[in-house]
């Protein structure tokens, strides 16, 4: 990580800064943002330009002598293939180098098939994505996998992931590798998605963030300093077994746990309560009738409104707004960004949530806080895993090209 | 913030790389660690020689050819003042650029005197520390000063301080402003703790850390990254008052936080029950003997040992240690250090702390984890002090200075 982060290459810093910038910049922006002398900027942008890095965007408006040119990403610089894997569904897309799902599609899959064949299944699919919409295999610069679970990002294995039986180590990069001639990385799918919100969904006009996936677990990714944290371990934002108090037990043998709680296995499970004990007459006629209750199910009860329903979605709201509270006390974020299937519950869980939040944190870091909906929704992993991609390309591309960039530039000198 | 972590120039960036380093670097190992050319290093290392801020350490071990030159920090480059507030005393220092403590001394304050009345006995108190040591004004480059309350750091003003009376929004820089021709820096008390441990305690050995200060309250420093991590409002870290669940009411209206429960004020306000109560007899005496109890008293019950002392730690180590566990959850740090005077109650205090955080941790948040005393101990502020002032120093003196260094570096061209 320290690798990346601190020892990228300089024209690395030009090109991220090109690409974060929502509007196209002139040389001298450029420079203003990065320190560098104009004459280094103009090296960079030289060599941006001839590998089809970027483009000239536009030509900007004149202070009185020639009218600036203003760089921009180039995004049919090439594709990117990213994938976020769920409990029980894939979804994956072709994006181009702006982080725009191109094509897209989903497919169920079962994770304890383990992770040859569920990943075959998901190459064949892509394959055909690719074959049906004419993407070459050439086109594609980079792959981009988000996994529910802790993640080594460095070496892409997954760490002791408690949802995916055998896949824990498992070389998910080498799977790709027989298949493609171009880098994989992985990271955990929360992480992906904070990063979608944060660089697409948000524009990077926050620079900490903590983006909260409620579905059937619930997991946060944080942005600190403008930057993806994912920890010491990769397991930064495992916030589902935070202690919240109670007495009921967990998967992991704990008590208490926050998602054993109010997370969405544990809301199906007492809805199902309150159908099968007739407390909620409405929860008994959808489970005598589907055998089942999910998600849905209590959404539509919330629609009636089922009162028992509405508590269930206020309490699991309030409980997970209690420990963001903890969050927001320690980590003064200036935006929580609500993602995942529960918050589809909308306004009502929402305002628990907020409620939780404000009763517990102190004035001051609240003060400009926003607690949201993830702007993104759905879309957000996909859309994070390409940005991810691009990031890495451009980091590494650059590093391992450092010696003819720094020829060039002494040539110049 | 943004623009002091992101624009500064490049310069500094190479200065900042020599300061950071634990040895003297040779311009290859900087051109490696900065991604810029030999050439530009060269430029720059030239720059910093001529300004004093760095000097010719030795001469290194030649691979065949001439022997390298080695650089580093000049710890002579002047002065900086460093102060830390507490809330009854106050702490203060010169140090050298490379953070050492040269001249310090200490003072009994009363912060609710109002910040004019408190500055002024504080500068008296510098001023007279100087004059002993002969040191000009003129060698003071920078003031530093730590205090107990949030701060805005940009603007250096403390919001809304719970324990500094009539010190809200008060222009502290412009105080020194009077009395000195240099910056002055403001930033949160335990912040320049963690900063201190962060680089002189661990020499920037570990990049995500938690500093926990447990004092007569609870605070937290957090380095992310490797950088202090301030939130948005300055705030970040104010775990204090983190929800542990019980109905104890504290200061700050809500019931169940943590310092209410566990920090020292309500550790001796627990003994001093005891106490009264005649359940400890050994406090009991104490009180008779002294009509108080403080957290030394309560140590010296530990020694005898008086069994209802060591609960009363064990407990303030359990509830921390809980509230820890879920830091630990969200943040993912390589290591917990702890300090503050509660710190100082040793094996008993740190085994029971442990416990907790790792009953309620996931196993994968802590296969890494140190939890460790503080290093440095006590002058971890004044250290910090010292080195976030020196940091600001270098961030701002070379942003103003930028047209000259770019133009050298066009000279060059």
């Amino acid at each position: 990580m320290k690798v990346v982060i601190e020892l990228h290459s300089v024209i690395a810093r030009v090109l991220q800064i090109i690409r974060r910038s929502k509007d196209p910049l002139s040389k001298t922006d450029i420079a203003a943002e990065s320190g560098l002398s104009l004459s280094a900027v103009n090296d960079h942008i030289e060599r941006l330009i001839s590998d089809k890095l970027i483009i000239i965007s536009e030509i900007g408006n004149s202070s009185g002598g020639r009218k600036p040119r203003l760089y921009a990403l180039n995004k049919d610089a090439g594709h990117v293939i990213s994938i976020e894997l769920g409990a029980s569904s894939v979804q994956f897309a072709i994006c181009d180098f702006d982080c725009n799902l191109k094509f897209s599609d989903r497919a169920s899959i079962e994770l304890g098939q383990g992770p040859d064949e569920v990943l075959e299944q998901i190459y064949r699919r892509i394959s055909s994505l690719m074959e049906m919409n004419r993407i070459s295999k050439t086109s594609i610069k980079g792959i981009g996998i988000g996994i529910p679970s802790p993640v080594e990002f460095i070496s892409g294995l997954p760490i002791s992931p408690p949802i995916m039986p055998g896949w824990d180590r498992y070389p998910i990069r080498d799977f790709w590798a027989k298949y493609f001639d171009c880098p994989c990385y992985v990271d955990n799918d929360v992480n992906i998605m904070a990063l979608g919100e944060h660089a697409k969904g948000l524009n990077f006009e926050v620079d900490n963030l903590i983006y909260i996936k409620i579905g059937s677990g619930i997991g946060a990714g944080i942005i600190s300093h403008g930057q993806l944290y994912r920890g010491s371990n990769g397991s930064a934002g495992d916030i589902g077994h935070i202690d919240v108090g109670s007495d009921v037990l967990c998967w992991c043998g704990n008590r208490g746990c926050l998602e054993a709680i109010a997370g969405g296995k544990a809301l199906t499970a007492k809805a199902k309560e309150l159908a099968s004990s007739g407390h909620s007459s409405f929860l008994m006629e959808t489970l005598k009738e589907k055998n089942d209750i999910t998600l849905k199910d209590i959404r539509a009860a919330i629609q009636q409104p089922d009162p028992l329903s509405v508590e269930l979605i206020r309490d699991s709201g309030a409980t997970i707004g209690r420990v963001i509270a903890s969050l927001v006390n320690f980590f003064n974020p200036s935006l929580i960004s609500i993602g995942g299937s529960v918050s589809e519950f909308g306004d009502i869980f929402l305002a628990s949530l907020r409620q939780g939040v404000y009763q517990r944190s102190l004035p001051l870091a609240t003060r400009d806080l926003r607690i949201n909906k993830s702007t993104l929704g759905r879309p957000a992993g996909l859309i994070g895993g390409a940005f991810m991609t691009i990031s890495q390309l451009i980091v590494n591309s650059t590093d391992s090209d450092t010696d003819t960039v720094l020829e060039r530039k002494q040539s110049h000198l």
